[in-house]
Parts: structure tokens; sequence; C-alpha cells
């Protein structure tokens, strides 16, 4: 089984928490495991808390990290070289334990969407796994 | 099949070794991967060498990144935005082969907790994933 | 299913793409996931682009965050804590979909090893996922 989400993100540097989203289509699954993934090379995911000044310290410290005006090699031909570093590091994807027909996440815990060079349209995988 | 573990930390700042606490849980596993998480935000857990110089190394350089002091929009209403930071970027989670009956672990490698905020109860669940 | 690819890197600091390898392997596999992985502690698994500036990037930008020559308590053992710092942020593994026998990857995406204690034979895992 697997699905998709579409997010349109609004800033360059922007943490979206799309738990809701992810939650509306595992009404269905007993348990296993939810893998959260992008296609992109310019974004990622996290699990962590979504208060509102955390969402933005996630992409301020990670630009703090990966300077958006940095010297990247990859910016002699794109101008996004601190976009493809941070989702380096950070990660593509999240694997999440599934539990009565949702994600099972801790109290503060929600799966954020990290734009490192928006805005753009994203989308996000949701694969079932055993 | 899922697990849990109690691991009580004793300081802000802390790598602990958990991989002979997974491999109890798992002796009748025949294959697949386990799914070492936390649901905890301000922890995380990596895959890396249990080296008693190194399991200092891991917490004072994160913190290094992610400075206990640094200037965190989160610290408006709490005092652990690096410990946010450091867990979202390190991950909540490694999933990890299974051989044997245990972790399909290098010579080296140690499944290790990393605390940025206790000390605090932490709880880690081992999903068992075919 | 569990297979194994031998790659000897040739520098110190290096980022190769696996990707053509991996998919070699999973030419029957009709879905699922495959957990790319390593069982070294000073190396680790990206999925980004393998653009030849970003190849440099990747490495000399960890090195920035995990200086070769920074104070590693580990040092007074061995020469490479900024290797196993890297390693143990960036992570070991990654979790990829399949789809029509292989990797379900995005247009610019791609799986990469990243050396940061070369030249040294690597053993990575393949393991299928249902």
């Amino acid at each position: 089984m697997r699905w998709e989400i579409q997010i349109d993100t609004t800033e360059r540097l922007q943490a979206i928490d799309i738990t809701d989203r992810v939650n509306e289509l595992l009404k269905g699954a007993r348990s296993g495991a939810a893998l959260i993934s992008v296609k992109h090379t310019t974004c990622g995911i996290i699990v962590n808390e979504a208060e509102e000044g955390l969402m933005e310290d996630y992409v301020k410290w990670l630009s703090n990290l990966f300077p958006i005006n940095g010297k990247y090699r990859h910016n002699q031909i794109d101008n996004n070289g601190h976009a493809h570093l941070s989702s380096a590091v950070v990660g593509n994807s999240r694997l999440i334990p599934i539990s009565e027909g949702k994600l099972d996440l801790g109290t503060w815990q929600r799966v954020i969407l990290l734009e490192f060079d928006g805005p753009r349209r994203r989308t996000v995988g949701v694969t079932l796994m055993q």
C-alpha cells in the first residue's frame, strides 16, 4: 500500500506539520509501520515537536549549519547547495510504527516536512510496511 | 511484535549503549529487521561505536552544533531548544537487520541512546519488521 | 533476501554513487522497500543528488561540522573522531521503497555512500523488506 500527499510550501525555509494528513491515510491500517518519504533532494522529514517557535528554529538552525550564502561547489551551476546539504543530513524519510490505525507517536511527536528551497509543490509518500 | 525498554538517564547530556538490552528481546527472532525508536523529542538513537571517549564526543559535539545556551525561539516557553534540534537531526530511530536472533551489527557497531535533556526516564521501542 | 556490495573507496573523504549497483540486485523485486545499510562506523549512507560539485560539498561541509583536526576524546586512542561523528549523525542506512524491480527514487535522487575515513574496502548491505 502506498499513498501520496501534496503539500504546497510558501516560503524558502519552512517547517510544516503533516501528521494529520498522514493519519487520514492510515485509518484502515491495523499494525506495522509507515515509511514517510520524499522523492525530492532539497527538503526533508523529521519527527519532533511542532511548537510554533521550534518550527522556526528547525530551519533557522539548519541554515546556520549550512548557510544559504555558503560556498558550495554545487552553486556554480545552481543556488541551493545549502538545501541539498540540509536534506542529505536530516534525511528524506522516517519510519514510524502504526498502532490502532494511526502513527504510534509520543505525546509531543509530530511528522514535519522541512522545506529548504521553497516555495515548491512537494509530494510526500506514505508506504505501509508489515 | 513490539517491546519496550526503560532507561533512566542520569545526566543532562549522555550516551548510553542499549545494544545488549535490545538483543535480549530478539532471541526468538529469525530474520527481518528491528526498528529501534523513541517516542520522545529530546533524545535520539544512533548506531556507532561505544568507545568511552566517543560516548562523550557524541553529546559534546552535538552541543557544539546546537549549544545549550543558543538563541532558540522555543526557549521563550521552555529551556531545551538545543535538545529538540539535536533529536530532530540525529533522528528518533534506526532500522537494523536481524540475523540469527540478534541485531546484525558490525564489529564496532552498537545501538546508542543519546540523551540531550536528562536526567529522565526514557522508553525505547523495539518493533520487529519482516 | 539480503545482498552485499563491495566498494573500494580511494580517498579519505569521498562520496560514491551506488544506485546502479543496488538496482542490479533488485531486478526481481516486485514491491516493498530496500534497506541500504553499512556495518561500519566511519562512513554513512545518504539519498540525494550526485551532481559532481555536490559530491565534494557533502564531505567538505560535514568536515566543517566535524573537523578532521577537531578535539575528540576518541582521538586519544585513534585519529578518526570526525568520521565517527559524521557517520553517527548522517546515519548508517536509508530505507527506500521499491517499485517495478528498482528503487523508487525521484528524478534527482541517488543512493550515495559517504566515506569519512578512507581509503577502505566498504561493504553495503541491501535487505529486502515487504
